[in-house]
């Protein structure tokens, strides 16, 4: 029998800070790689770009016409035009095309006069030499930087990369998150299950959940299959992954109940960090290290896994990138129903945001606001999962929140 | 030779609503597929989604402790507790686990007091039939809709679909978007044609950007390979990528130089429904129906592609999902230089957005605003393409906006 130790109650930004530290002290970097630049989209630079080449990467015309040496028309006027012959002494080239060595300047189509059946042109006014020629590098010098380092690539991106030449890029790995459901009540969530569930069978979703989230955020998802309650195949398991991983999750068992091995094993084969963040839900969280890579121990309410990783596994994917993660999108809204509020926790509350609606004969003062809706007592878990856009984080020193307050939450997406 | 014609001049929601019409005569709809749910993420439910099992689906216990007909202890005091038997009278129960089919009510490990060894416990006080009983459906009832139709599938979405039994799920189709790229000058954009550039040779780009926007549309691309200008060859491409696409895009060739066959090519295959649009860039826009499906010309400019491909694919493939595009987020700001704009054209101007700075000593009233950049002339393609942020459209009716001009500016991640 396990000795039960009380939870830590780590306020979230220790807790973090605490697995970021063990992260530096570890040198953990899942590192960079390098992939064509036609397949880099959403990928983060790890380097700053360089154009390989030029562009134009040739004397280019800017227009259609005919290619000439200036020097051939420097007398020519209305009155006493310049006769030039084709190919020898006028070259026709179309927007883009090379201008022969010899050539400095191209006389637009619109100036030319044909004559001899169009083996020869007469050309009233002389020409600027460079005039309508596109030097080399007049848009990209070679050499010159087109993304910074840390630069997420977007569409436009990819073609400003492959037209100076860059058709590999240096890109920060995809850090692959394992994911290790286990639990003896849990069964594959597949077409065949769902008909054939026995009582106390629970249809596993979390790490699909979780997973979807990881590829949003830029990691690569590898999942193992349901591992029973059973210490020796759970060791056997995270032995297995986490050396095929950059980041480890493991849900459930970061409780403290008489099957919950997790957090055991975990000081077994690594160092625990972390077990129990002052935060609801998701109290139980674990954040842990194993031979250098970070592990966390997701809570099995879907509720508190997804807040758990949303707290402490997206924000490393990003620092695995290069990048800060995104910033939270936050709306004032006016609370529609009180809220009480545990002490001493960080309270995140799933919260239904809708526009406000104007009475008729109300004066309404400014644009239409938000209103932030609690689900009411007793809602369950999957009227909170598909009905919420936002989230509201009801610090631990508040009690209690009277409705019409106005609090800052965060839409999600 | 082709006899030229004169570009129409559509206004951009004039030549959009054209396109449209001509797909709701052709009947345009690329359908539904069913996919199964843990890979549905950011797909469209193409029907209401309900619940084929109850959560729980089962008694459940919702504490921990022993499982029992309520009647057994209705006269248990402090004084007199009842002693129950194990497993006859009592059963032990984790959280989450089912209820025997005789027992109505679970007493809470706190209540117990155990006796025998273990054999039995001792009960002080009556429990309520149901008490600790999470009943079939209390959380949701099988048959309840879980999603509405022409809902884009979210992380926890995705655990509540699974969790009510949900395996498979029936989507929008991701709308198959064939590009083909023409132009003899053209090469494919690898690292080895980088080195061995010749004069006049331009690196393909354009497919990679608008195919990478396609994918974040929800569109599956289908890239052809670069087909010279050649028409006999260009109409073969043109007739096998129809039947394997729902959309057709067909980069360059859109403009009317001795080269440009797609319009030609287009009457022929089907009907040419726009030829022109009064914008800039990308006047020379083209758009078709073949076959009962939309053909998009697209200029060969990578601005004048992009915007094209912004104004004119991303509505069909949302529209093709169920679903609108999602709002512009704009912002406004102050215009940090004049900027000129032809009369009669929508006129798009790519933006470098920044937050303006608050000089030393100069009074701040409220947040700091936006500043909307224009490049400066002549600033090249590669320039515009990475360094903007924005996007900035002039009315045909304005010529002229002076720097300072407040203006609202579309963000463009």
């Amino acid at each position: 029998v396990q000795k039960i130790q009380p939870l830590d109650r780590l306020p979230v930004h220790e807790a973090l800070a605490r697995l970021q530290a063990a992260l530096v002290r570890a040198g953990w970097a899942p590192g960079t790689e390098s992939v064509p630049t036609y397949e880099a989209l959403g990928r983060v630079t790890a380097e700053p770009v360089r154009a390989r080449i030029a562009v134009p990467h040739y004397r280019a015309a800017a227009v259609d016409g005919v290619a000439v040496r200036s020097a051939l028309v420097e007398r020519a006027t209305p009155d006493q035009p310049v006769r030039l012959t084709l190919p020898d002494q006028a070259q026709w080239v179309d927007t883009g095309e090379p201008i022969p060595a010899e050539a400095d300047a191209v006389i637009m189509k619109e100036e030319l006069t044909w004559v001899e059946g169009g083996r020869a042109v007469q050309v009233a006014r002389p020409i600027h030499p460079g005039r309508h020629v596109r030097a080399v590098g007049e848009d990209w010098q070679a050499g010159r930087e087109v993304l910074q380092a840390g630069v997420r690539i977007r569409p436009v991106d990819i073609a400003a990369l492959l037209a100076t030449g860059i058709a590999q890029v240096q890109v920060y790995h995809r850090p692959i998150v394992g994911f290790l459901p286990t639990g003896s009540e849990l069964v594959e969530a597949d077409a065949r299950s769902v008909t054939s569930l026995r009582p106390g069978q629970i249809l596993e979703s979390n790490s699909h959940m979780i997973l979807a989230e990881v590829a949003r955020w830029g990691g690569q998802p590898l999942r193992h299959p349901i591992v029973p309650d059973d210490p020796a195949r759970l060791r056997a398991a995270i032995a297995d992954l986490i050396e095929r991983c950059d980041l480890l999750l493991i849900s459930a068992g970061s409780s403290q109940g008489s099957r919950d091995f997790t957090v055991h094993l975990l000081r077994e084969l690594g160092e625990v960090l972390v077990h129990g963040v002052a935060m609801r839900p998701g109290k139980p969280v674990i954040l842990a290290m194993v031979k250098g890579k970070p592990v966390i121990g997701l809570p099995g309410y879907p509720g508190a896994a997804w807040l758990a990783a949303y707290l402490f596994v997206r924000p490393l994917l990003y620092q695995a990138q290069g990048q800060e993660a995104p910033p939270a999108q936050r709306v004032t809204a006016r609370l529609g129903a009180p809220i009480r509020s545990p002490a001493g926790l960080a309270h995140y509350v799933r919260i239904r945001l809708r526009q406000a609606l104007v009475e008729p004969g109300q004066v309404q003062s400014g644009a239409p606001g938000w209103i932030a809706a609690p689900f009411p007592p007793g809602s369950g878990l999957i009227a909170t999962l598909v009905g919420a856009n936002g989230l509201l984080c009801i610090p631990p020193g508040v009690t209690e929140l009277p409705a019409g307050a106005l609090v800052e939450v965060e839409r999600l997406i």
